[in-house]
């Protein structure tokens, strides 16, 4: 692991959804820039004191020179955006499968870059947008796939956090701290922290790509300088319009990430914060409530993302875990010789990071003009 | 009544509205331009024969013609948007007070002329934006206004409905028929229906107008001309934004009027379809929900404007039937001989007619250019 | 009217039931034993001075003595529990027809002569359990009665409420002081109060009764007599079993009357707080919404009564003008020469108010025994 | 681990909860009476193939025969009733502390002798009511163990599940087969499956524990001789009366494990299929919803007993895992030779085991003799 020493949040989320299937094992880590910070985390976390780095090219050169049944299969990162690029490419280059956060990177460029060396390694690489993680988020992608839902009228997306209402950064947070901060971000705030997570649910479950954006982005806190709120209308390749509206000063909204589509066959909305419900619609016939965990109706990919009965909720940790097995699944499918098609990788991948950072660079490039039409196609 | 035969919705809504508190008894009315389904209405409802009316100029004639102490004191108009204006302009022209249904006119010169009828008339006109009518639409109203909520940053309303998800205006309905033709219906669709409502519901629980649209348009259905389905972004006055979304054929939606207004001193949340629920959000501290009914903490507008105990759920004919009473308030003032200012009515009057005429047109100017800005100051 | 004088709720309620559909005029009344009340309250709702009368008795006597197209077509009886049975049985005696307030009368053995009463008159009586008229129980009832439900297993109906909380009877509640007066209401309190709509509920939808019960009462503040609080063991005659929970000192809860019915075909769930919405369950089915004023899934009856399309929330005062509609329709019949069989009526009936005063004195006696089972069968 | 072979649900469960936290390794086992199985799972599992055991017994011996660095710190049982009394006792007469499933044991006279055993040993028991590790209930049982919420009047506590509605035992279903069979349960079906989980959260909630219950249990489908589903009234030690109501044969719910307490201060509502709430009302104020995760206002325990912010949900494996932190806890206290009081825990412990079998013991006997009351104090 590179990153979540004390302070991060996001590390220990990583380090339970690895362990809960009990597939991996923590053996080896740099988790802070911060000697001690990393030492002390390690420490705690029973990794071998030989294999607790000083840097991430140190630990990729120490475990690469380690016989190949005593070194790490794969590499999580799980540090700020501007620390993703160099433990990526660093470790790709000595061999090794990764497990990345998201925003992919710092910059277009480097994600353009990373997936050229991805593509060159064979490696395997894997983007935790953890939410595509969820069974009913799964189930809501089968029945777009399946035609059951006919074409995308109508997106409603928003994800809504108010954890930067106050000046967190001022009082301490690290969290704040580098999420507000240009040169460890990047040029996106919420875009990149939570605008990404929207798009990629979007476009994961309809599988209608976003072709043009017009965003409006806002600064309301005095001395921020990235987007704390924006508000954009899409509209999608296959003819339906759209808006994504993200936020992390909406006070009381909490993890709000929700996702309703309308289609010519028929509706659906889902909501994180109440992950095991989904409701679908259809024209004059009663809504329906589909819960998670019931095979009778319910898609195999939906079943076998879950743990547990219906009714017996399971949650963010657990989703994040489903996107780890998946990583899992494709590097085991590597070392067995029979390597997936990265297309067939049940987690996000490495386009799916570039197509992140090109949302980021084309909602800024909107937003700066003044909230004009801005075309964003895939890149093919 | 002028409007309101068989095949209305709006009609017997209004005759509702006006019965429940027992202040109004309905004595005449052109109800259809079809004379047999006038008279038919007519009689069904109890109308003395003789004031059974051909069309609505007779009607305005004939009651003008009676001794004061039997005429009419209001005439309702419930027609279709392309007959709002004439019989408008007519009543007040024979000195009648009128309550008008929204969209006020067919066209933005025709509100123009209205608000000088009016203006000179010194007569009541009511405009039946009905869900400023609702108690805790009242109390979010003042929340703002007596600065609790701080200053608006982010505002999300939304109205959405599906009944125009098939082309029912080939199935026979009245309803679906008028308001999918600009003849009757103006320039807008779900903008004119719908729209309307969700501008005004804004405007008059935050007290802070909208100052430039960008909007997006939709028509999913063959063969409809006017707009299904509108996407917009929102700047408001006090530097806020926002997104306001409607549509009428969002499988599943019924009349999802929703309203999330996040301020810098917390955030409110109504639905329309769960009316007597207010929540309120306090950053670090829990939601409070706030039902209807209760005097220890709701203003006094919000309980004048109930009937009934807390969880005996009012509708949508009690928010209707509070925007009567207001209408009646103004004109029993105004019998009185010590007239209301306008601006103090407790109903929504021609100058909210005007605003939401110069939305729709607005919204259209900004679709057609392709969704691009386009002022909207309130003209003064 | 009887009753319904400044400081009542539940006369304001009746008169708005009836006005909402313009079908009946309130023309003359006694709206208080208190003279002055009954003056002022008379004058205020434009009754005729010479039909606002002092008494029951002179009013039905001056109203019979009217010629009979003058005279009032029936009798509405709004008063506190201990003044149901005397007006009742004068104007019905008198030949008019009665709808009167639940519970039906103060004791058991008044409800059985007034069952006599009626039995013998042939004129039309109705109880105002207002609840019956609520389009979705009338389609749950429905669900019920066309064996789409099969059988009933296991019934939970809980009324909760908070308003007797505090001692409101000492602060000059009108309200509570009658309701904790044994004397106004009878041996039952909230068992009257609102324990008689929760068992009306249960029977009217599932048309299995309750044969036994097992109730244990509460009194939770001091120098009350009568019960606050009450959770009752119930069986049912088609073997099912259930529970009956009631309560107004229950912090929180406005009108909290819920039900639940688990059937050997499926289940539903249905709560008066949001009446527009009924769940339907089906094993190894996703759940599903029904929602008022789809006549495209929903019975004739549950059509019938509703005013406005769905989406547009109903609330009490329409389901108890539905209630008054299924009297007036009755009443009507009757002054056609066709009178409708009591059991034909599209409103509660006498044999409703008499199992009413049964299930009080049942549920009485049990817990004066200390809550042993008591067999409840209806009277046949 | 004792149990947990292929075709169990909670021996899964365990393992995950354990995992989690990365404290604990899964080392040695008999997973299976049937031995294929337990190797197969074993193996699935990597445990060393010479500690999957043939036998408890075995495992037991073989375990203590291990040097004390090697071998088990403790066992965790997840067999069905029958298989927990016997494992438990032998292990902890080997010396090992014991995590086991609930109920604790198949008879009363087993739970007992077992806390004797755990009494003389002084060995860690930790019983798996998991329900007690959510925040939102530690937070709960803080309002009352702080005097916030004042007395308890009326508690109404339901756990309803429908999986049972079919005769899933003869459909090749392992948890149907062993729940629905005496030998394996015990005298309690759905009492001792579910039942005792909510008497253990109100009493755990509250602190204030029942002292009488009359009950009423039923069984619905052919062929079936325990009770599917139970409705009792509960009298409270303090004054307050309550209902419990279960059962496996309510359509519809999945894991509808619901509490609602209303107390002289105030009320609590909290549902375990939505964890992540709970409503708090104070009379005449609006209701509050508190949210996990939010330090500013939940008490301490609640704040410990999260892994990741607000709005990212937590759920039934995280709760479990909880009361695994609290059994290591006081193993690691009592490896460390400062052994914790019992009281102590922060799980729950032997004395809840046998208070879960009083319990089933004591409604068993009151529905036998017709649902009457009968006392259930707690054994001192």
């Amino acid at each position: 692991m590179v990153g979540g020493g004390q302070g991060s949040f996001i590390g220990a989320v990583h380090r339970i959804a690895m362990a809960m299937d009990q597939q991996v094992e923590l053996c080896a880590g740099v988790f802070s820039r911060d000697e001690a910070n990393s030492q002390a985390t390690g420490e705690k976390l029973h990794v071998d004191p030989s294999r607790i780095y000083k840097t991430y090219q140190e630990m990729a050169a120490g475990e690469a020179a380690l016989p190949a049944d005593q070194r790490i299969d794969f590499v999580s990162i799980v540090t700020p955006n501007n620390a993703h690029f160099g433990p990526s490419k660093t470790f790709l280059d000595a061999g090794f499968h990764v497990v990345c956060d998201k925003p992919m990177t710092l910059t277009f460029e480097e994600a353009q870059e990373l997936v050229g060396i991805v593509e060159r390694s064979g490696l395997v690489f894997g983007l935790t947008h953890n939410y595509t993680g969820y069974p009913l988020v799964r189930h809501a992608r089968h029945l777009f796939q399946s035609g059951q839902m006919g074409t995308v009228r109508k997106v409603l997306v928003e994800y809504l956090q108010d954890w930067l209402s106050k000046p967190q950064e001022k009082l301490g947070s690290k969290q704040a701290s580098w999420r507000t901060n240009p040169a460890e971000s990047g040029i996106g705030g919420a875009l990149g922290d939570i605008g990404t997570h929207a798009l990629n649910l979007v476009e994961y479950i309809t599988g209608d790509p976003v072709v043009e954006i017009c965003a409006d982005k806002s600064i309301f806190l005095p001395n921020r300088t990235l987007d704390e709120d924006v508000n954009a209308l899409l509209r999608f390749e296959g003819g339906g319009k759209g808006v994504l509206t993200i936020s992390q000063v909406a006070t009381g909204e909490e993890n709000g990430l929700r996702l309703r589509v309308y289609a010519s066959e028929g509706a659906i909305t889902w909501s994180q914060e109440n992950p095991n419900v989904l409701e679908l619609a259809r024209f004059g016939q009663p809504k329906q409530i589909l819960t998670r965990g019931h095979a009778e109706y319910l898609c195999e990919e939906a079943t076998n993302a879950t743990r547990i009965p219906t009714g017996h909720p399971e949650g963010y940790l657990e989703c994040f875990a489903n996107v780890y097995l998946g990583a899992i699944e494709a590097i085991r499918a590597h070392i067995a010789g029979t390597p997936m098609a990265i297309s067939e990788y049940r987690c996000p991948n490495v386009y799916d990071g570039l197509r992140g950072m090109q949302f980021i660079y084309k909602a800024v490039e909107s937003a700066d003009a003044g909230a004009v039409w801005v075309p964003m196609k895939k890149a093919e």
